[in-house]
């Protein structure tokens, strides 16, 4: 039973071309042409309105789901052209009263989903053949140049007003909060005293110095414009690999959600608002899934690695949003391990497929996604489960996993060769390697006799954390929940996202670690979301005031 | 004219073995031992009492000193064992009452300063032959863990009752704020599940477990520990090389403090604290700095390179705690640039010599103190000033540099080859590489051919930002300076953090840039520091109250 009532109406990551609000997407192999053109009127919530081309969650979740399509339902499109459909303005960014009007919590979520949606562009680009020109008909501002960065390439009209900025610290006293700030230095390679001076210029930088600094690729004046972004546009899709003539459809998740449970095909999740936990349960696949080619083809997004896969990174969007106050997620499996394990098998003979290819890829986003959700994961491995290759990944991502050893029901995990990195994580490593950070030997000795292990093999494997028998397991368990929720939600945060990366950062891993940690600190600071903050009287007549101290 | 009155007396970076309250260091080549015994009744503040070798500040200060006198003063010493002077308890990390009872602004300092402590005696280790062995004599909790886990090797009491923990979690809601997340998972490598385990045990893992879990090497029973200790001691010592028999004194420094400005030697700080601004000038050499071995020996701490850098690392531990209303230091040089391309010259012709070689990496540690300075810095290049080759790393360090080009008045910049990695950023690379990473080639050309460079030339080769005239340079530069303290404090300090680090992060980084800024942000956040969090209610009888929502 809920003992909280809902203060907003529930947010849905669920969204196709025929509902689309704000963007519009022409298809004309090889390119694509998808235009923003954002209505004002209709933002997720009420309060403000989405003028010039700013943003909000409902605009990012429109923009996630035609990336997503563009990539399975039109393998035939190799470059994306990226452009604004209103006049002057490419885009405004994230909307500012959308933010100042937001919690905390809720505006560190929304920049992670939105991240989230410019890194799957990154990885359509690197990893699917698919790349994106950024075409700046107009004014490009904060999320928008951000938005604009996470493309391959970017065209500036040079019409003498047109300007990319960042303005969110001259202007807001925050940070630039989809990777712009990274994304400058580590990806863009602008020399860091040029971005330290672009940073604080509210106003921006136009024409050509903005390609001097590296800020654009390429400026055009209006009357060229056109051509010159679909000559590029011709040249970036002759450059990118041909995948496939035709795709599959991405048809709509069979989701049935009622208060404190959500129901699909294959993943189900129990709300428990008291204990402040979600179980998470993904049943492996029933039995004649597709083994070759032609029959996974037809079956599109009903194969279970991509049904079950969607699902799944529905349910974990739903809880981040919609389910703030849930610490834990309790990882569960059902069903047969060796149906579990032939997916796998079918998932690496065919490989080199285009769509087994993309669903091994949204299975690896999927992941990292799971990586970046801020609560508490504990995988629970007893007798029924299939915490198998693909599935032993979820084991792997948790904070811990806790395994049944009782002789009368038989219980065992088992590794595939998927979990060699197939599905790295943000900063590269596969969650394998990662575990054996110390003994770098140990993931390939795993991996060359890929196989199950009962309870004590796993532990002895060091491929659980808790290995616990009949007697002791449940309790175990239940005291390891009590402790786990009653400690602060935000030290838990902060730890996890510390012990989740061993390694070397990259940019990716980058914008989630200290970026968005020094973001979250910043908007959480007086200067900007007090009283006289920044944030705060932005549009308003009374100039911000801040606390001088520095820290 | 100051429009503020000082709220905490001022904090002096400055001590020396004769005036340590609370360490004790005994030198017995090759060994040194170093006890933690801290003075219950003499904390850097009245309010609270440094209980069972709990730290701060002040006891900070005079570990960072001894550290720093070992390296120059005992070269002899090839090994350090850091152990505890009371009974049972080797450290209790942080004071809680003094971080619960400090500003924001004072903690996350206070972090960073102990931070860069620790990251010294890993360069101590790594780069001077000068290994440490921490001989946990009993329980040693947070920030006493993280100090044993900054040394090579931990050795354990095994006493069925000292344990090792990380407890900020559990008992603060805090993280831990000396890089023990980030040490635990990255550096001893343990792994992350059971670091997750052990980061929410208050009471921390003892005995073999902590060895079998990483957290430790050794464990040796009580009636055996001192014998074990030593062992592994003479170990360490006879696996690191000899260096030299005797050092040199690190004389006290030649320092004038006054309101509104600093003197010291070699380099001045003007206060401004209505503009809040801090000229920061570093005077050239005078004649007759010494050329050869015997005479910079016999100069000692007097070397110019040794004494100026001594100073710069002193002011700029100062101007971070007592002038917090600071936000833009202006970095100046002046006098000989000859002298200054002469000093270099013989920094790398006797780089193998034992006393050089340790001032160059006390030079890169003091550039990494001021990229990790959380104030805007701006070189200002004008006639007269002499920023070349170790100096010019200021320039490189700085977000902006701004350069007067006047004919009448000729001013160069210059580069040496010490501008090639001899002073590596906390993420590794070269302030000129890092400058380059558009054009990876560039470095390597500029460093082929070390000169100097007039503002055209200097501006042509990307080595400056901004390059102005005699009629605008003082405007162009006050506008900047107005509009740079005009910022929000908080946004730049982020933004800062940033920029100034594109690139791979490595374990040294990631303390500073993830784990410092969750840490910050967790320092701000109501459920440690509101009137019910877990840090403002330590000690007390009430229990925290959290705010469950997840961000």
């Amino acid at each position: 039973m809920s003992t909280e009532t809902r203060e907003t109406p529930l947010v849905s990551f669920e969204t196709g071309p025929d509902r689309y609000r704000h963007w519009k997407l022409d298809v004309a192999p090889p390119l694509a042409r998808l235009t923003m053109a954002v209505q004002e009127d209709e933002p997720l919530r009420a309060g403000y309105q989405l003028k010039l081309n700013s943003y909000d969650l409902g605009v990012d979740i429109e923009l996630a789901d035609v990336i997503q399509r563009l990539r399975f339902e039109h393998p035939e499109v190799r470059c994306v052209v990226l452009t604004g459909g209103i006049d002057r303005v490419f885009c405004a960014g994230a909307n500012i009263h959308m933010l100042a009007s937001s919690t905390h919590g809720f505006k560190v979520n929304f920049c992670k989903l939105t991240n989230e949606t410019r890194l799957a562009i990154e990885d359509a680009s690197r990893n699917s053949g698919q790349r994106y020109l950024a075409a700046l008909n107009g004014t490009c501002a904060g999320g928008g140049y951000e938005l604009a960065m996470a493309c391959d390439r970017i065209v500036l009209v040079d019409d003498g007003n047109s300007a990319v900025s960042l303005p969110e610290t001259p202007l807001l006293g925050v940070l630039p909060g989809t990777g712009g700030l990274t994304r400058l230095v580590d990806k863009r390679k602008v020399r860091r005293d040029l971005a330290d001076v672009f940073c604080t210029v509210a106003e921006g930088v136009k024409g050509k110095r903005a390609k001097q600094w590296r800020l654009v690729d390429e400026v055009a004046p209006r009357s060229k414009f056109d051509k010159v972004v679909n000559e590029l546009a011709m040249e970036e899709a002759a450059a990118s690999k041909a995948r496939a003539d035709r795709g599959i459809r991405l048809t709509p998740l069979d989701r049935t959600v009622e208060d404190d449970e959500i129901r699909y095909g294959h993943v189900r999740v129990r709300i428990d608002r008291n204990e402040r936990t979600a179980t998470l349960t993904i049943a492996a696949p029933g039995p004649g899934e597709p083994s070759e080619l032609a029959a996974i083809r037809k079956a599109g997004a009903a194969w279970w690695p991509l049904a079950a896969f969607r699902e799944l990174d529905d349910a974990l969007c739903h809880l981040r949003v919609n389910e703030d106050t849930i610490g834990l997620v309790l990882l569960e499996t059902e069903g047969d391990m060796d149906a579990v394990l032939a997916v796998d098998e079918v998932l690496e003979r065919h490989a080199a497929d285009w769509l087994v290819h993309e669903t091994r890829l949204f299975i690896a986003r999927t992941f990292r996604r799971l990586d970046l959700t801020a609560r508490s994961l504990f995988a629970l491995i007893e007798p029924g489960s299939c915490f198998g290759g693909t599935l032993f990944e979820l084991a792997l991502a948790a904070d811990r996993s806790y395994m049944l050893d009782d002789p009368a029901r038989p219980n065992a995990i088992a590794i595939s060769p998927l979990n060699g990195g197939a599905y790295p994580m943000s900063h590269g490593p596969s969650r394998l390697g990662v575990r054996f950070l110390a003994t770098p030997e140990r993931p390939g000795e795993i991996l060359a006799d890929p196989r199950s292990y009962e309870p004590d093999e796993a532990e002895a494997a060091g491929l659980v954390t808790v290995v616990a028998d009949d007697i002791d397991y449940e309790d175990e368990v239940r005291v390891a929940i009590e402790e786990r929720v009653s400690l602060s939600p935000d030290a838990l945060t902060g730890m996890e996202a510390s012990l989740r990366f061993p390694g070397v950062e990259t940019c990716d891993s980058k914008i989630f670690g200290r970026l968005s940690a020094w973001q979250n600190w910043i908007f959480q600071r007086p200067n900007a979301v007090g009283e006289r903050g920044a944030l705060t009287l932005y549009g308003k007549p009374e100039r911000p005031s801040f606390d001088r101290r520095r820290t």
